[in-house]
């Protein structure tokens, strides 16, 4: 490892300790190098701002901070265990290559100020590829909510209920991903702050010019008090994985759905050849893994929110602690955003088995539609309802699954799936 | 208890199982019934609307669930194991005063779409007093970091690192507050969705009047699909755990700081006498019990919240599993409100103790302002960086907290601790 | 409320603050009221032995403690808010009638050991009644896994993959239950140590008889160190919470099958009436409410776990964040054990219907069976599955579900359920 | 990737999918390998004893078994995305050095069974690492509590209550982790049982010697019911978690003393040099990083215990879900015993600052001394203490900090530390 920014004459290390407290921290800042280096660059023009570095040292920095980008992205440059950090590792470069004008880059900053930086741009990212996702998913849900529904069994308790159909699936999941784009917005905006200048948790004595820094990154405002700064650590990352969670938790059930609906039982769906895998033992099988993994793909972002907040229980302050909150994040989520990107071509091109739909549409199923008609006609909804459950079946009715939809969801009957209000909703929100 | 609902004849229930599968929930109950009196109200406007229901039986349904409230309200009617829920509770009511019309209150609705407005409007109602928790706190403690500044040791890895004062830590946490009133904002208007009408996941052969219930409801926005409705639940009540959680995040670290300030060791806070209690064994005692508990607080929220989680690894459509998470919801709400209510006060009126503050100052503290002063006057950073290292104490230096603290948030040196921006922030978010 | 012990004159109360503060303590303190005064009476004779107590006194305060135990068993003593909490109840009680004896009884004991004690004989009692119910449920399933077996296609993702048979099904949750019985038995033993005499965690100037207390309560040792007894607090705990986890995972994962095998598309399952519920809304409705439930009550279990993981994130000694724990242990407990108790008359009861098993098994079932069977017969596993793959089904190979378990599972075969092997080790764990 | 083990003609593979299933199983195979060869190796064993493979293949599939470990430790063979997994990489190198020999290995199981028993193996292991390094704790713990003790406050809710000493603080965690090793023990001879020819879940046609490779491979009995081995999946990595979870949870409380003591402002203790680190920006720093990494080891754990949870929402029978159970085990089992193994050094290096400690105990910690004598005497314990509260301070009293412990813990007093019978207990736990 390169002499590290701390190193005091006469201390020894050790080689365990410092794995131990090194981790995996060099690799993990790859993830978020780029974002460093763009957080140092509007740092030094900020102290060239303020005439802490001069003009020409600026330039030169920022020239090389290009450089290292270039590097670092094309393999030039390895972020590796030489360094004890991504943030070392910028200082190091920078005074290899120029000498003093490398050494003053970290005027008037600490790491604590620069991994916040890095990680809330990261995760500003994250939360728009979120939103992205989020979109998409409602787009193939509303877009194949449009087409023409095939009768699908609509389930209580695991129960067959009352008669459904792949709109109203559809149209579910299509108002959930627009909640959760929604919610991946509200948070991208609520964490849209500047740490950047607060240094190591009470400020520095310079006038750092911390109004240029905000607006070069993009921030929305300031994150104004040091002291929150450090708060906010941990706090915005579980706010992240929360909204995340939330797209998760759709989708665990969706792929609960298909789950059950792929077992030869119900038979209502056929997954694109792709989406399966075999047996290493049973010859017979072909079984739908990405389903299942996309449903245990919550289990990480769970994680990931567990890792966070078990590392919370502190005084104000940085403490080495939150360290480790930078792998968790990571983990949650790289496997979060990886198992949303599946999910628009897997809704595009599944396919439904109408007849098996049919086939599990009971004429009991009709029974609640009886007693509200009777209960509309003047029948005491609760007497409708005990008539109705006495009529064993209802088969030879003559009712169908159609009517039953049309009397919920046809426009005809001056009620619909009300595709056109989330679509309006889906569009209001256009990034 | 009174006839269930869904009974058919002939089959014999269970003591022992009824006792399960009710749990506590008539109880729980209790705390959902006024929303529960309020959504049944809107319901049988929206029957009336409709003409499901004539305008005579509306009249008197209307007027009936207003007595019912005041008698519950009084004491007069008492929710009891007598019913299996509050939803029976209601119809049991009317029926007994009103008959037919009284069996007429359940038209086109289930019970899964009366317990989703009724906690979703309580969910509402909490998040309201979330947010003027929130408020309270940060006004609190923009006062107080109005107040003249005294100054305090800021610690990181709890080591004395640069000086601090008391109006840094008080705006640390005001800036944290208003962050935590917008979150909780941000997360109500998310849940501002109506669910009734939707009957039990895949809406009812009414043409029912959404449009009114939502908008007496004083619901922002219509959940548009029945399917999605019952997704959201859980989801919803996550998100608002996430939102308490937010502001018991900083709570906690409040809390361990003043469990820190208040030890014999640091000794900077006095908490008021009420705010402590004694030993049943040692005399000598007096501990800062209140200050453990609001850190502790944050556990049942953390608790609510994974219990809701847990429950939620279902296909869509109702399933009983769901109904554990009213109990958790209500746990953590209570828990949670009742920690962040005592927050202002107790903020009001802690006292600081300057002489010990002052004697936790060390000269070395003002390593960092010399390095940085020889930064800004050309020296490399990381050279000034290990001089001002090399220099043991800096004690004769005649340097000052007041000095320090000066040149980092004075407004003499064009910088300040911007409580205007803090303000002028939280004005802007008013309810 | 009755003055509190550690009351001082002129520190004014705060009824907000108290009812923080106290919290449910008192109403919880019901639950380890009994276990409370137990440990009180040995705590007195302890006392006697070593001439603290004088005898007369010792036999009077005994008596009088038995009086409450009756008295609280009958109804005629309440525990309720006039009292801070249990501990102080038992005092007061004793003071109220005894006078100065009953001063006497808190001599040497804190009410941090008091608490440990009481929760802890407690917490012994209930993995005891852990212990009985795996005993019972391996027991139920032992005995219908002897029953003559019918086939059950044998899933793997969900996906028809082998046949198995209901006695299999059977023998794997008693092999279950019997590992889940020696983890709590695991856990009693771990946890079966005496805390009584550690004080207020530093010990006290008196020569305890600790042998004697640990004797009398039937500990199998003493825990040493005051020091430890108070890290215990909460590890312990933690430790029950997973010793009743592991039971509820099984429960949790034979829910999901029962709920699974009592939908109609599978209709393998016909559970007993009383254990279904019916519908508010729809009549042709009968719910598996109780199996949901069942599954659900992993969920409190897990909430207990997490409730008490937050708390112990602290230095050692005692701390009021621990009161908590209190709370979130009665929750869980509740709740798992509720759930477990239900479960042997469940699965004596449901029923199996063999003509919706038999006719979910399909012949490419058959496939393994084949491929193996080559490779016994020498072909190189891989060409054989290979081969057997592309059989696309194996109709008409006039291979049935039984001779199929009947090469896995037949006694005849030199292979059997093992259920002998099973009966043994659960007859090994007698209690 | 090589040929895929299931693959069937005309499916084509997409490489996002294949990216996404595959995940990062194959890197973590790595950890598992010389487990799954191990067990490779009983597997062919026992194919031999039953016939299925002939004695020369059995001996030659050894031969290349052991040459793949050594070329795998090696690194002349690597294990990389070449491989879905370890348990393919093994079958396709057999294969492609031996031909049909080589196929011939995977006859009678399923890579169920297979990762089953390879993490099983590695999972006895760690659990026997984790009681070592609790071993390794407790002894040191005890030697440091024989040491000659110094007077050390002690703390209630981080108030000082009353003297304790070093030797106390020792010796509790001394008691602690003597706990955690048979915590550590129980759980390894839980989870000590063979899965191995359990197959997919549900058994093979083939008379499999599971006696043979249950004492081959070392496991203490055999997982009787294949249905059974499915279940325990998850369900032992949990209580794998939940023990080495005891051992940390008393690491972090640990910790957290060693955070408070090394303050500024307590001041009780130095660490060794090497257990400290520096600051980027203040160059007055000294951080004791090492102890907050130590406290935050315990998240790693939680998250891990957390993803696993979250998975085993199932049916019963294998689902991929439990994939994703593989990298948290080996997460949380990593950070959690690379903390563990630094802390006998740690604390046999940790030096007291006998004059800071000193200077911490106050005349009023003798007040509960002073009380429980005067009760000891006669007066009524509850008189006592408010004489003894009135007290404001016992300064004056000649009270030493020596003589209060040795009311407590001096042999001389017929009390003492009991190191001998901790000492005892530890001992008759030897492996």
């Amino acid at each position: 490892m390169s002499d590290l920014l701390w190193q005091k004459a006469g201390v020894a290390t050790n080689a365990r300790i410092m794995a131990f407290t090194a981790g995996d921290d060099v690799i993990l800042d790859r993830e978020f190098f780029l974002h460093d280096i763009a957080a140092s660059k509007a740092h030094v023009q900020g102290l060239a701002n303020i005439g802490v570095v001069s003009g020409d040292d600026a330039a030169a920095l920022l020239r090389e901070l290009d450089v290292l980008a270039t590097d670092f992205e094309s393999g030039a440059f390895v972020l590796d265990a030489r360094y004890e950090d991504g943030h070392s590792a910028i200082e190091a470069r920078l005074t290899e290559r120029m000498g003093d004008a490398g050494r003053r880059v970290h005027t008037g900053r600490s790491r604590n100020d620069q991994i916040l930086v890095a990680t809330r741009l990261w995760l500003k990212d994250k939360l728009d590829e979120l939103e992205a996702h989020c979109r998409a998913i409602a787009t193939v849900c509303l877009d194949r909510a449009a087409q023409p529904a095939l009768p699908l069994p609509g389930y209580t308790h695991l129960q067959r209920a009352v008669v459904s159909s792949t709109a109203m699936w559809f149209a579910g999941f299509a108002e959930g991903y627009i909640d959760n784009l929604l919610r991946a917005r509200q948070t991208r905006e609520w964490i849209d702050a500047n740490p950047l200048g607060t240094a190591a948790g009470y400020g520095v004595n310079l006038p750092l010019d911390r109004a240029y820094t905000t607006q070069a990154l993009g921030f929305a405002r300031m994150q104004v008090s040091p002291v929150y700064a450090q708060l906010s650590r941990g706090k915005f990352e579980m706010a992240a994985m929360e909204a995340l969670g939330s797209a998760m938790l759709d989708l665990r059930r969706l792929a609960w759905d298909l789950s059950l609906f792929t077992t030869a039982e119900f038979g209502f769906v056929v997954l694109p050849a792709e989406y399966t895998t075999g047996s290493s033992i049973m010859p017979n099988k072909r079984n739908p893994d990405v389903v299942e993994l996309l449903r245990a793909s919550y289990a990480p972002v769970a994680a990931a929110r567990c890792e966070i907040e078990q590392l919370l229980s502190l005084p104000s302050g940085y403490q080495r602690d939150l360290q480790f909150s930078k792998g968790s994040l990571y983990h949650g989520v790289r496997h979060g955003l990886m198992a949303l990107a599946l999910l628009p071509d897997l809704l595009a091109r599944l396919q439904w088995n109408e007849a098996a739909m049919r086939a599990a549409i009971e004429p009991a199923m009709y029974a609640t539609d009886v007693a509200i008609e009777q209960a509309a006609a003047g029948v005491p909804f609760r007497d409708a309802y005990r008539a109705a459950a006495n009529v064993a079946t209802h088969a030879g009715s003559g009712r169908t699954p159609e009517a039953s939809l049309a009397q919920r969801v046809s426009p005809g009957a001056g009620l619909d799936l009300r595709l056109d209000a989330l679509r309006a909703r889906l569009d209001a929100l256009a990034s």
